[in-house]
């Protein structure tokens, strides 16, 4: 697949070499996108600048909801956390399939529970087009609290559910002792609540609670200035919670 | 390793459970560190929650310099790329092995490039503390301008060093097509002048500018509010250029 | 003039009280409007919050355009200089008059400079809609470059143009002092700019850059989060310049 | 009063020009802080930049508490609620009269009122420095509470407590129709309790809830990025409610 974007009008597109390719700025040949040029132009003389896609792509194409993850927020789950390529990820909650995908790309394995069926397809169809091995997702219809004890070796387990609360009662001991449990929350009253309950909980710590805000710049040639609206909103709170 | 942290005054440990420990709120016997206890109490009555140590532990117990790698910038690096544990990372300017470390945990591969000789040891020590196997990272003494041109297969560079433009202006057939370079600079200046350059290659595309600023919140008891003075400084912008 | 918010709706109106009011929510009556009520209902059972209008809302049905000041802005240029009711303020760029509406209620006096003829007749308009007297502001066609010479005892020059150089290269012996001129800049590159002129200026002190960034929170019930996309866009940075 | 800051050491002071001025870096002659220079030079060669003192001077040299009021804060309640020099401010908290002193320099009057007999001692001699005239601001020793019902004709109730709710519960008929209610609060959970209250007063609207974050940013050269530990921490949040 190449990946194209126009030099001036900036519309992006992830198309297939096998045929022409046509858009509002006009055609660019078959024999264009088969080759490695870097530049290619339309045959009404507009420039799109050309090179392979890559996942930030196929993830930009996925099915998603309102309340899909952002980079932001996934990315410092991973370095806060510390888990890799050696780790054992499960997550409650796999939404369109967002972070799976980025987990299933970092971690070793990935379990991953989702009670509603229609949303577990999605994440099927959002894992294979990101060329996701069946051996590094297990997905599993349902509830996490129905199945947590019989987990073991969690090095990280992140909740995206509105209620963490019937998971953190739960026997928690197949997550290993020092790991963290991650519970992704859009509203300080939900902090509140978890943070209540872990303060009566003997086996659980709150290490951390983290807003990550991106800022995107603009800088080009005169111009260098913060963007006008685009990814920075609020999407929620992390909680970083430690397996003691 | 056991990892240590006061009930009520919140200063944290990791210790080696083959003795006893001592510390300003008296001793933890070697008995209790090596129980399967969450809560132990020194001989005056103090308690401490305990857990197993984690590589978030590690990492902060790193010899390390003002310019550190944050997590936050760390995270972003890779879920904004997608990056993961198939790829082949290059970094130019290893500093104290933050960076390294995180990469190594997440890619197949880490080869990283360091001027100072002093530095690359202490890089050395930091990922021995972290249990990073050799395979996983290759360092090397130099200047990444000289071998960018040797290398093949890159998934991501990332060039954490004042002036990126040395090695932006080289051949850059190493780095794969839709793959990223990412410039780590704590000045817009910078910026500017990276910017400038990008616009004169017909193989670089500038496609983001992002910083990422992370809040600590206060969530106990009453107080719900962001925390005063933890670690929400400025760091550095990063630019995202994919290689086309 | 009332002030009307709907409880549900939450649609806002400033209705003259001398007739019924009609909206999609129904009518509300001519004695409703003037009763000294708090919640009124329409004929079709929906219930409006209703008090006197306030300059907010005033300002808030400004003509405007893209450009205009923000609340944010404006705010901190009083609180940061301490201008009040005793100052004298010149301005050049008066744009829509937002700027210089805030000024004429805090200051003693404004002069405002402004080149566009279409403009001025804008800002008439809208300080007659905030009952500023005319002798709070002293508005001027023309370009302040030429007129800054013969003003005298400026407490605060507020520069809101794209090159404030023209100004700054003139004598300056009409700011007081220790007063300050202060720059409403969009772009980093025009921080440079002036910031490189006051090097070469005996009488200019750059004693702060800033940007001021508000966030709005939703409260309410269960919820406790900051808004989604309202008015928490970059506007510009603010340079305050100390007149030696 | 002149004002000095170090040209490089960037320390600076206020002084009385009576006499020579003796710092570190060496002196300053009488007859240099007599004169209208605006670079004066020290025995020792050092450099320093001189103009007369301004409020913002002023206010900086204040005897303050902890928790004194910031002018990112201040000023965006005056450029939000859109009181000026015809209104009449009412405080409850007035603290060390950081806020009284802004107030009192913005507004016809300005009613404070403060619990602890020693702050107001204070207060009245940060209002001294300001040369603030006494029929500007009246003081009150006692509980707001106790006197809300005798005050009248208010454009702007500005409660600084950390329980606005005994005010909030009296009869408000003193603050004029359309008028505002600002309470600053530090902890979302404040919030949470005054927005509870408010659901249940007829008379109350809660119209925004706003954070104000100051980012302080170095241009300078060749560098040009956001400041590192200058007061951009948390201070309070502002609820703006509406009296109907």
């Amino acid at each position: 697949m190449k990946f194209l974007i126009g030099k001036k009008s900036g519309d992006s597109h992830c198309v297939a070499p096998n045929q022409d390719f046509h858009c509002k700025n006009g055609i660019i040949t078959k024999e264009d996108l088969q080759s490695s040029k870097t530049l290619v132009t339309t045959n009404i003389n507009k420039d799109y600048f050309m090179s392979d896609t890559n996942n930030h792509d196929r993830v930009s194409k996925f099915k998603r909801g309102p309340q899909s993850m952002s980079p932001k927020d996934l990315g410092y789950i991973i370095s806060r956390t510390r888990v890799g390529k050696h780790s054992k990820i499960v997550e409650a909650g796999a939404g369109m399939g967002v972070a799976t995908s980025f987990f299933a790309n970092v971690a070793k394995i990935v379990h991953s529970y989702e009670i509603r069926e229609e949303h577990l397809k999605i994440v099927e169809k959002n894992l294979e087009k990101m060329n996701i091995s069946k051996e590094d997702v297990k997905l599993q219809l349902g509830d996490l609290a129905e199945y947590i004890e019989e987990e073991k070796d969690i090095d990280l387990l992140f909740l995206d559910m509105p209620n963490p609360i019937s998971i953190l009662e739960k026997n928690l001991s197949a997550i290993k002792s020092g790991s963290y449990i991650v519970c992704y929350l859009p509203s300080i009253t939900q902090l509140q609540e978890v943070s209540s309950l872990i303060e009566t909980k003997e086996n659980l710590y709150q290490e951390e609670v983290a807003e990550v805000i991106l800022r995107n710049w603009k800088i080009w040639g005169r111009v260098s200035r913060p963007e006008h609206r685009k990814e920075t909103d609020h999407t929620a709170f992390l909680m970083f919670i430690r397996k003691l």
